[in-house]
């Protein structure tokens, strides 16, 4: 198939996605939508990237705290700041998404959203990855990228929606992903219209605005799009109510999970995890309808720097 | 000028609009701005159709009211409820958007989403503003659908950003203006998603989540775009930092203040009106660099349905 999918492997799921596109974009099909209600969100982190050993905007937190721990010597014994100091991990990930949001308006609040950009999109340029020793926007998977840009040529409008910060996400999106900041949804912190040095800026406070995460995540389709996506692409717990709400709309639909499956290539986990966690996902996959990718099976390569095999 | 602004007279208004496009959208330009960087935002209420005698959503929450006043004796002692039920509009005036606010709260919490979007819209058919004998969605601006138009074909993504409702909005952006419910910025009430008679709902509660008005609209333009915009059209003290914000960036900006000093064709009001008040965005227009707009004299027509003059 000549389809802009040579990354994904012949076969059942290839063919899901291909006849789909084809059943909505088609003007005779029985199941067509206008080219304007074709919405396909994606999730970001484990969906459009890796999110091992944490999900890196975790990462990036981590570093946060390390760097301001000077200043603030109550953190030695206040969690979750002194897991992160003493580098127990284990610790650090039994606080969850919970942990996270803490970190983040404890280190990120206060400065202006443009101080906010150069700050994370500096460690963005510059950051490894602890094991692989990659830029994290190097590890961003081949075959999403083709689908991505496969639904833009078939007239869908694709969307992420992601836990994370949406702040933080918008620094590469466009670049990395070709989607524009306003097709960004996410996490965000309360932020304030004021004047500094005689010049209006928008500073962020310390206080949580929403937190786009399972049942936040349709609501925060409902603020941002206004239309429910025909099309919804997950891998862990937190997308289960994006793909379930996808799947309840009329028509032709789509929603496909991303197996974590491939351990030479990627990595390994799925129940239990500390990032990406999805039991619910896989349990109710087939009572809501849901495909599951094997990214072993059905991607010829994870990362476009492979070496073609 | 064979631009699409043939509803526009020609004089400095009109050639300003057209050197600012040119400015920023010609390759050779030195103050060129790629098309991904051209965001412009348009208020609604006043400034893409009109808001008298009162805001048109306003005028839904009046009948809002008094269709559920059996359900509410209290109302007839509780403002700004008493001052619908007794038609004393100065009174209601008085509350200003605070009580629109406690209005659409009490009025349109507790049904989902979808619910909403066929009530206003079953309104919005067939409801006629109280002096024109219109339907409100006759009563938008000419002049501006060209002005969105011409944009859009120089490549300009536009954006409304309103005080108003966002999915109350949505309902006829699209339709009306051209603009599709993604590229809708206003205020909105917290929504939750949950499941009801077994399917999965966005149900409207009766919270305040966002206003989207003064200082609220450059956050509303960080949180849905993620960009500062390049040009703004706006007509009352509520757009002043959105107008203030889009002219504090660099390189080439247009900020434009809609003065409605048309009697005849709309009507007159700035300073101290109920809806649409304009005191400090005419006080401070020259300072912030914002053009003022003459419906009088820069418009060939105001609405559509006028004959050609």
């Amino acid at each position: 198939m000549s389809d802009g999918l040579a990354l994904w492997r012949d076969g059942p799921i290839k063919t899901a996605i291909v006849d789909f596109v084809d059943r909505v974009s088609r003007q005779e099909s029985p199941q067509f939508v206008p080219p304007a209600q074709r919405i396909a969100v994606f999730d970001n982190d484990g969906t459009l990237w890796s999110e091992q050993p944490y999900y890196f905007q975790g990462l990036f937190l981590i570093d946060r705290v390390r760097t301001l721990a000077a200043d603030h010597p109550e953190w030695t014994t206040k969690q979750p700041f002194q897991s992160v100091l003493e580098k127990d991990w284990q610790t650090l990930a039994g606080f969850g998404t919970k942990g996270i949001i803490e970190m983040a308006l404890a280190t990120l609040g206060g400065m202006t959203s443009e101080e906010f950009e150069h700050l994370a999109g500096s460690w963005l340029a510059t950051a490894r990855h602890p094991t692989r020793d990659r830029l994290f926007t190097e590890l961003v998977f081949g075959p999403m990228l083709e689908l991505l840009r496969y639904l833009r040529e078939n007239e869908f409008k694709t969307f992420i929606v992601s836990g994370g910060g949406i702040e933080f996400v918008r620094i590469f999106s466009e670049q990395i992903y070709g989607i524009p900041p306003e097709q960004v949804v996410g996490s965000s912190i309360v932020t304030r219209y004021e004047v500094r040095d005689g010049k209006p800026v928008l500073a962020r406070t310390s206080q949580l605005n929403f937190f786009d995460d399972t049942d936040g995540k349709p609501v925060g389709i409902q603020q941002h799009i206004g239309r429910r996506p025909i099309a919804a692409f997950g891998n862990s717990d937190g997308d289960l109510q994006m793909l379930e709400w996808t799947m309840a709309g009329e028509g032709a639909r789509l929603a496909m999970v991303i197996h974590h499956d491939d351990g030479e290539r990627e990595f390994v986990y799925d129940r239990k995890s500390p990032a990406g966690r999805a039991d619910r996902v896989l349990d109710e996959a087939s009572e809501l309808g849901l495909t599951l990718v094997s990214m072993k099976n059905d991607w010829k390569r994870v990362y476009t720097f492979e070496s073609q095999s």
